[in-house]
């Protein structure tokens, strides 16, 4: 357990003596381009790179710099309080890719250039990598898989919601059959899927039509998420493969405030209508964990750890489209005990990742 | 104000010596069904009206026969403690007719029915309206809200989502040019607009496919319906008329909890996308009100008097899709102080529609 | 009702967009010390002269200059957002002298000099005030009462809790009969009497013996003031006078979170023992208000909104003794609504006391 | 871990369909009377036998008759979902007796009988212990607190706050220097001590004069325990021993929602009057445990989780003085995830006393 470095008597004059620094942070959805492949220019067509379009130009600039420089994201890193970050390819990543061909080939070199400049570089005792999986064609993501974890050392893959197959309306969404050696694999390995959001499919934009930032904002991005999320547990997926792990960004997607109310109306349900055995909340208290990415919201946070319990809920920040600073601030000085800050700044992370965050500023 | 009748020191010796039954209860999102027109069978097709085709049968016969039995509907209000209820037509409503001319000489027929056998029949005493609208034709439904308000006593008007303006997939929001003339009205007759949830359009079922259910419930309701309510935002509607009044059910449909994170979103955003002025959550605190029908989540109940403040929230029940009793109780043995009890159980809903709960059972 | 500024959208771009100042405070827990008499430092023996024993020479230095500086005191306010102080003698107040025929003609002058130096001197349209009654003598208390709200124009009385009767361990608690006919004047003026802690008496202080700085801190004078209001409850009083007003500091010094136990257990209590007719509960909600003088917790805010309905919440600071910055600070950027902000910050305040905020700056 | 019984999709239509029961809970403020000892009618003087003396004849007699009857508390624990329960002798216990020599000789056969009767009695799966020591001979204690824990095979010790130490206003607080090898015995040995409420001491009853029975209740123990537990972490008790581990019922006796406002006008203290080296709240969070004894408010709990963290609450009853049937049901329907119901519920409970509360029904 990493020690807590209690304030001395004299360091108690501060304005609110409750609080200090928690150095130790570890931060999980924090994402990077590479130089291989760009999603946020790369792949057409450009209304689907999420809110980058909607953006203002400065703001888009320092994005775009802040998803590559290394240096200026361990400075960061460093400033905030954050010892170490899992990095991940942006949204919407491999899945974006129409041509399964390409996205198998360019997932590989993807995951290549990650581990050759992130967890085997200069700065390797900070970071650690989700891997990307070329989702258009399933086995060869289930090998892809492997070769992340076993070869390349990676902690887990991300996967940017749906992928496309074939063209911009044609998508899979990972509860679909093809997927299923996929979900075994990642049982077998023992580590977490990321689920992170993807702006919506164009047939999911009637309703956004006038208002497409809609789409391309926190708004749009949960709605989707989180029935992606709905689908896998309705799809009995969490029966087939009991020990799967699924993260889900800011604060669950909603989720956690809206799984008591249907499980409530379920109970009036036909039978046969779900494919799954529990209430979908138990899958939800034994397949998910949450992060905090994006969210500042003193509230929030607090139904989150009580809907998801204080070991399932995980600090990250959403760089480079958040700011270390801000997001570490309203963290660290957060009205909870020291030790739930600690269980959730990085001690859950450490458990579920097996990692020590003190090892990467030893 | 309602006088609280405070348990003599010889009722304390229950169980939980701190509740009691709050008698005085208004409930507003309660629904019926007509003779004349009966919204969950004679519209086509029935894999859009709502959570029914998805029910049990036994469910569906006894919450059918409860949508039309005023009666059953008196007693249960009795032994619930609710006062009054203000009734509205259940979902998808006059909003689902295909055909405009239809739809508006159907609103009349339904407003007269529910007059006749609500607001001046046998039970008068205990029940308000909420009148129907045919959106379909925005010139007629502004006539119509103001026969409602002006002739029949009406104390607002309810609708149910978008309006098919011709067919399935051709359909209308309330932030549409054409419904302005609606809106400027209904800010001069100083009245409410409930706007309630339908199923999803047909272009939004994809990502539902194998599921369906999740549209037909509280899930899909909700998205549609918050969604909704983003765009009427969004569109500068309350700024042209801030005097409107909306109310959401469902506790807000979720957009509490996402409103400062959209806000904290569009701080980056280009100019002109929004055409409001204000932040969303400016015109949340002054133009919305919520009610908690179909939630019975202390913490749901609680973030949503902190997001909304304890003015804005009132108690509802969502009869027959719900049970008083289930849910009176629920919120009578609330851990809340009886002024707060009393605040959301009736008096919010006293001052909103000029009402007086205690004349009700006087 | 005061009108909120909400900010425009090219206001927006702060770090947390949610938030803007609340100019229109009011703030009623605000300490002063007068010409004609120093509690701090006129009164045997020190050591009952609460916390400022215990503190730092420059805080004590600073302290007592800020309880008389009116220039000092009102650009704080300025500073700060706050329209309008209700001042108030500081603890221990005319309550700790022993000589009630002294404290009788002493009530009188610092009565004067508050009304001659606040509420009709130069910074008149910032200042209410509570005045001050000697309750050793109750029959001249009632006089003074009268006196200071017929007369003279103040809002209402604050007591610092017991009053020493002829010497330090001669105490009289409110609830004692001779204080019957104060409390009926109380009810008849209509206007609320704010039961301020202060420091234990002697006899209590064995359980702080070594650690008497415990005793004059929050801890000690909660417990005090918090047993003082229960005497008060259980005597009966409020069966007697259900249109009295008690206000409480600090959040309601503790009580929020007990009084459901206490009447949990008293269920099981021998008839007699209690004089009042109610639980604990009712009488806490009809009866008292309360203050977040020197609280910054937002759980603890939460809290006492959730117990105390939202309606009875006053925001105050504690000046002198914490920093009207500080205080403001946190008030202005709790997460709560900007509706929820008002009532709490100066709604509740202008209807306690008939008072009208924008008109102390305009 | 223990195994989590979710319950099947047929078990889904109850009302409430979160929630369902706990069948491994462990409590742990659990009172029970000797036949050498009983401390409900054998100490003089009665009044200081806490709230017997105040409560309803029947009441009493019940409560009498359950302290010692452990076939009717077993099929309790039974009924309730209560795996295992860790015993202690009810208050005031062994500190009430005048006679350090009595005192000494009695903890010895109220041991050793708890031994027989409990912990290897007919139920002895069903049961562990916490010891009783004669802290009026603090020499004695220690050994007597060794024999408990080497000999016994206790789990700790539970002390019923000040010991008497010759008479009824003679007392001695733990943190007092005689204490000393005690202390240092009970961190060698790394078990916790129970600081349990006794009735406050007849120089503290002065603020009860005419209301003792506020002094016999939930209050007047809480701010006895309280400030006890103050005493001991400012006199630098825990800088001696930091791994020292002591137990609080009644969510924390008060302490989680004040020690943040102790410490913010600690800062202004003069040096030298603490002899402690950090705020009180690292030691709140580094040596203190709390269990939910006696409460039964969903607000109270969630702030109790909020400021000790998760890790740090354990779930109790308070058993014959509460109703386990009650107790039970109020936790096993809280809104709040099954994990930490587990958690709080039994997990922090093994983790704590090294036990297995599967082992116990098995």
């Amino acid at each position: 357990m990493a020690k807590i470095a209690y304030p001395t008597i004299s360091q108690r004059a501060t304005f609110d003596s409750r609080h200090f620094k928690s150095p130790l942070k570890i931060a999980l959805e924090e994402h990077i381009s590479t130089n291989i492949f760009n999603p946020t220019e790369t792949l057409p067509p450009q209304s689907l790179t999420a809110e980058l379009p909607y953006m203002n130009p400065d703001f888009v600039a320092d994005t775009k710099d802040r998803l590559t420089n290394i240096d200026v994201r361990v400075q960061a890193m460093d400033r905030a309080g954050i010892a170490l970050t899992i990095i991940s390819l942006t949204m919407p990543g491999i899945e974006g890719i129409f041509d399964p061909a390409i996205a198998v080939s360019m997932a590989k070199k993807v995951n290549d250039e990650i581990h050759n400049l992130y967890t085997t570089g200069i700065h390797a005792k900070r970071f650690r990598a989700f891997g990307v999986v070329p989702m258009q064609d399933p086995e060869a993501a289930t090998v892809e898989l492997e070769r992340c974890i076993k070869e390349l050392g990676f902690v887990g893959v991300l996967v940017n919601g749906y992928s496309n197959v074939g063209g911009e309306s044609m998508i899979q969404y990972l509860d679909e059959p093809a997927c299923a050696p996929f979900w075994a694999k990642l049982e077998e390995l023992d580590v977490p899927l990321y689920l992170h959001p993807r702006i919506p499919p164009p047939d999911q934009m009637r309703i956004y039509k006038g208002y497409e930032f809609l789409a391309g904002s926190p708004w749009g991005f949960g709605l989707e998420t989180a029935t992606h999320a709905l689908r896998l547990i309705a799809s009995g997926l969490f029966d087939r493969h009991p020990r799967l792990k699924v993260i889900l960004g800011h604060c669950g997607e909603g989720l956690p405030f809206s799984l008591y109310r249907i499980d409530h109306r379920i109970r009036h349900f036909q039978d046969g209508l779900l494919h799954c055995k529990l209430r979908m909340q138990d899958y939800w208290e034994r397949n998910f964990w949450v992060t905090t990415s994006g969210v500042f919201s003193d509230g929030a946070f607090a139904q989150t750890l009580k809907h998801c319990g204080e070991d399932r809920v995980l600090w990250s920040a959403d760089y480079p489209y958040e700011d270390y600073d801000e997001v570490s601030h309203w963290f660290d000085t957060l009205e909870i005990s020291e030790h739930t800050r600690a269980t959730v700044g990085w001690k859950n992370a450490e458990r579920l990742f097996n990692l020590k965050a003190s090892d990467a500023i030893a």
